[in-house]
């Protein structure tokens, strides 16, 4: 199967705890590999969970909270050591190459790969990334500070070709791709072959929305519609609400909400307040309005399958 | 027992592995929680072995490569959180809070405690804290960039009187103090008694050496003489030894030649190289010019006891 698959590196919010790691979530489309977020020994649980860090080369970082930055210059350092030559994106606010100018300073001539930085845009939805396998959209989340969420979306993959067929119309390698693109092929004596008997159906473009931090934002399944996986942070349970709102963060419950409102096949919530040892009645108090609801773990790997478009 | 307690958090090199974390330590002298080292995770890790972090009012920093100092901030931001007053001192090389500048900006007003920077001097050493308890020696190390080792030195504590002795010569409370300095006691017919009859002798002053990163260093001993406990690098195994030299670290054999010539009680080496998947053979090297190593591990805990001075 062509991947599309998560793994959640930490689940903790700004304080960590005996168990809980800061965010940091590593996402594989297609075998390109993408890190969101990167919290204080996010390399160490890279290491642990036998993530192939060396072929990240694109790192989001959603805001500046510490628990969310804290372990990128261990990571660029490691990189360095290791001797990567790679260009490396980072996606993040303006200021974080500021902050970091004095330690990548003093790694000095060392560092044999270049760092290109993505200033975010945390007034708008705005596409920063695209190629053939998938296009990354950051977009407003609502926080103490400037804050975006992403959303990972799979470019449409061609139809396939049934390889049986080839062989019954005898069809000439030229026709091939047009076919793939869904014509229909004409037989030498005029007979036409609909395209749909040559083909089998597309697989649907897979979609993944990472939302951390945030307060309750009722629109946002506008931005997040029809993922197949929803991240979605519930820092408190519903009978901390006010608190939520006054921290800028989301109960359990208005993750579900969001993740309804979506109409997601899957949501995850994560960034637990340290006041949870356990995080089950978190997934309970979801269920009730979103019932395909888990709580991430550390190390928990979530594969979205490949799905064949539907034909009526 | 009045403890002498250390804790190891991490044991790695530069590049952490799935199992070894980069190197902090906590030593408890007398109820003084000291922090020597901290790298990423370091925080973590004190969560992880209970260790009583918010009581830690001194940090100390080897030197400015990463792997020893990158959990710093995270565990300033933690304290922040967790609404800490107390001051802390931090005893590092004075680039360091130029490095943190901008970071510590970013906190900005939440911070309520207020941050003592001691710079090192790594030419020579150095007395950088005394209380009742310790006295702390910084003494340099010869690594790539400047680096320091830290003395931990136990303060004599008074002699124990004899309680039953108090009653037998009905020894009056204002003679107790100077007893317990060491003077005889004069009855009131004349008779002398011995001071060595009305105490139990002193406990020995307790002694811990740090020394990482450096190169082998032939003189160490004379500052480390005398120790209970020295944790000396071992990076690398004795068929590296031009390797060490090379990189300003030390194998296993002259972390062991170390404690040999400083007539140290017990060894521990650590900062192991990420090369190294067991390290029973580093030990094993060790033993065989300074028996009583062990190799260090992530929660371990090494108690100094208590012992009395012996009299001839």
């Amino acid at each position: 199967m062509i991947p599309f698959e998560l793994t959640i590196l930490g689940t903790g919010s700004a304080l960590p705890t005996s168990k809980r790691y800061h965010t940091a979530q590593v996402l594989n489309v297609r075998e390109r590999f993408f890190l969101i977020d990167c919290g204080e020994g996010a390399q160490i649980q890279m290491r642990k969970y036998s993530v192939k860090f060396s072929r990240i080369n694109h790192i989001f970082i959603s805001h500046l909270h510490g628990d969310h930055y804290f372990g990128l210059i261990g990571l660029l350092t490691t990189y360095t050591l290791l001797g990567r030559t790679n260009d490396l994106h980072i996606y993040a606010h303006s200021e974080l190459p500021k902050i970091l100018k004095s330690q990548l300073e003093y790694m000095g001539d060392d560092i044999q790969y270049q760092i290109i930085w993505h200033p975010l845009n945390f007034k708008k939805e705005q596409t920063i990334f695209e190629d053939e396998a998938v296009k990354i959209t950051s977009f407003p989340l609502k926080h103490r500070m400037a804050c975006c969420g992403f959303l990972f979306t799979e470019n449409e993959l061609e139809q396939n070709i049934r390889k049986e067929k080839i062989d019954e119309y005898d069809i000439p390698v030229k026709m091939i791709y047009r076919i793939k693109k869904g014509e229909n092929y004409t037989l030498p004596d005029g007979k036409i072959i609909l395209n749909k008997e040559l083909t089998l159906p597309a697989f649907q473009p897979r979609k993944y929305a990472f939302c951390t931090d945030t307060a309750y934002l009722p629109d946002l399944h506008k931005i997040t519609a029809g993922v197949d996986l929803l991240y979605h942070e519930a820092t408190f349970d519903k009978s901390l609400e006010n608190k939520a709102e006054g921290t800028y963060h989301s109960t359990a419950r208005q993750a579900a909400l969001v993740a309804r409102d979506s109409n997601a096949q899957r949501l995850i919530i994560g960034h637990f307040s340290s006041r949870y040892k356990e995080v089950d009645f978190l997934v309970d108090e979801a269920r009730e309005y979103f019932n395909n609801t888990e709580a991430a773990y550390e190390g928990m790997i979530i594969q979205i399958p490949q799905k064949r478009v539907t034909i009526e």
